[in-house]
């Protein structure tokens, strides 16, 4: 069983994902998990409501998320990512099922109404915020699906305790889902070429990382980044066996990344 | 088992709709079939993009869906809307699934690129058009979540023979759904009282219509009301033994309806 994270960027190139998806569908198990970063703030952005992307007090970036973003989110992320990708895979004969984390509860969270975060080199708290974290994965659904031969994507939100729909990581919730469901093998899917030593530099790869070196790499990641390599290093403390972070951009980018195009922490 | 058809008009109580829900899939297997009309139409006049409603060649009132019409589909029906209705069931303890036509291909259908329409009293053919109609239901999907004590909250869009995505209309898919799962009783929740003789007096509810005489209130249907009718007679024709026209609007509207608070054709 493999789970396969794609990022929400600009440039990845569904086609080639959905393609090289539907070619590891056949030989074993697999959950895509998606973003939608780009779309939702292209759409948040053309209905007047920008994404609000703040600095925590933890120095990691997130987005406060009101109720205008919470509509903005479903539209983009359960809504037109989740569908665009599995009519593509519908139609490659793969029988996929889209699914967020309110669907069956897959993705039980806890709110966090106020976060601490740090506006011009001060701490400010701001309430309001329907974001928050993946505390429990109730799997009975995805087991389900995948018994019956269906392919399960599966993007946020989540479901707060209280029934509150919450923005949650990606990349923590697929975490947890690691952790729960003892998957050994993540493939990442990028708008990168894989884990770069300068952002800036996409010739700067680095190839090879040892699970337990992951943390040194904290220092090389940049934004977003940083919350990947958090979550990593959940997945390697949690049992995962092999990581790869790939380009999402290019023809077989599954095929390729497996093959060492791209980073690998083993 | 009971299929409710919530309708996707402004003035729909959702609140009220899931918690007579609720209480409802206690006591029997019910599906939920959802519009989200009302959301479409708002955000594709923000987005600039207006919903484009013709009149086809045979009298009933259609959408001419664009590429990017499709786009603000997914957005609102299986995104923004159905996540929201699956939301508040789980925070009723419904154990929902939200789901589109895409979903496991549960419901395929014939994309009619070509629509002929009437405009200013003339025909005129209007192309590139991702329109069309459920041809089969694959129930494979739905009847295992309902076996295993799903819910399914489902929408538009379907799903083409050639895999594209293409809005096509929920009354008929759910009489196709009726005809396919042979399901005896349906109850429609609108933003009216029910099936009314002057569509602008909202006491002319006409409480009870014998199934063979459907036709006949053809005449007093207007506009989407229209399409709804002919949905019913499809499901008359298909063994459906009861169904019903109830308010969406005020509190317990299903307990209503089955008591008698609406239209009921039996």
């Amino acid at each position: 069983m493999i789970i396969v994270r794609l990022g929400g960027g600009e440039k990845i190139n569904l086609d080639y994902v959905c393609q090289d998806f539907a070619l590891l569908v056949k030989k074993e198990k697999a959950i895509l998990i998606h973003g939608a970063n780009f779309k939702r703030n292209e759409i948040a952005q053309k209905l007047g409501n920008p994404t609000k992307t703040v600095t925590m007090a933890s120095g990691l970036p997130s987005v406060y998320t009101d109720e205008r973003g919470i509509e903005i989110f479903l539209m983009t992320y359960p809504g037109l990512m989740n569908k665009k990708i599995v009519a593509k895979l519908q139609a490659l004969k793969v029988n996929a099922v889209g699914l967020c984390g309110i669907d069956g509860k897959i993705w039980e969270g806890e709110r966090k109404d106020k976060i601490l975060i740090i506006e011009n080199g001060k701490q400010k708290i701001l309430s309001g915020n329907f974001g928050g974290k993946v505390k429990k994965i109730n799997s009975k659904l995805i087991n389900l699906l995948l018994k019956e031969g269906f392919i399960p994507v599966i993007s946020s939100p989540a479901l707060s305790n209280e029934g509150e729909i919450i923005n949650v990581d990606n990349d923590l919730a697929t975490a947890k889902m690691v952790e729960e469901m003892k998957i050994k093998k993540i493939i990442f899917l990028l708008d990168q070429p894989g884990l770069l030593k300068d952002p800036k530099d996409s010739l700067s790869i680095i190839s090879k990382i040892k699970k337990e070196e992951i943390e040194k790499y904290f220092e090389f990641a940049q934004g977003r980044m940083k919350k990947k390599i958090l979550a990593i290093k959940m997945m390697i403390e949690a049992g995962a066996e092999k990581i790869y972070i790939g380009d999402g951009r290019i023809k077989n980018p599954i095929q390729k990344v497996l093959k060492g195009r791209g980073t690998i922490i083993y």
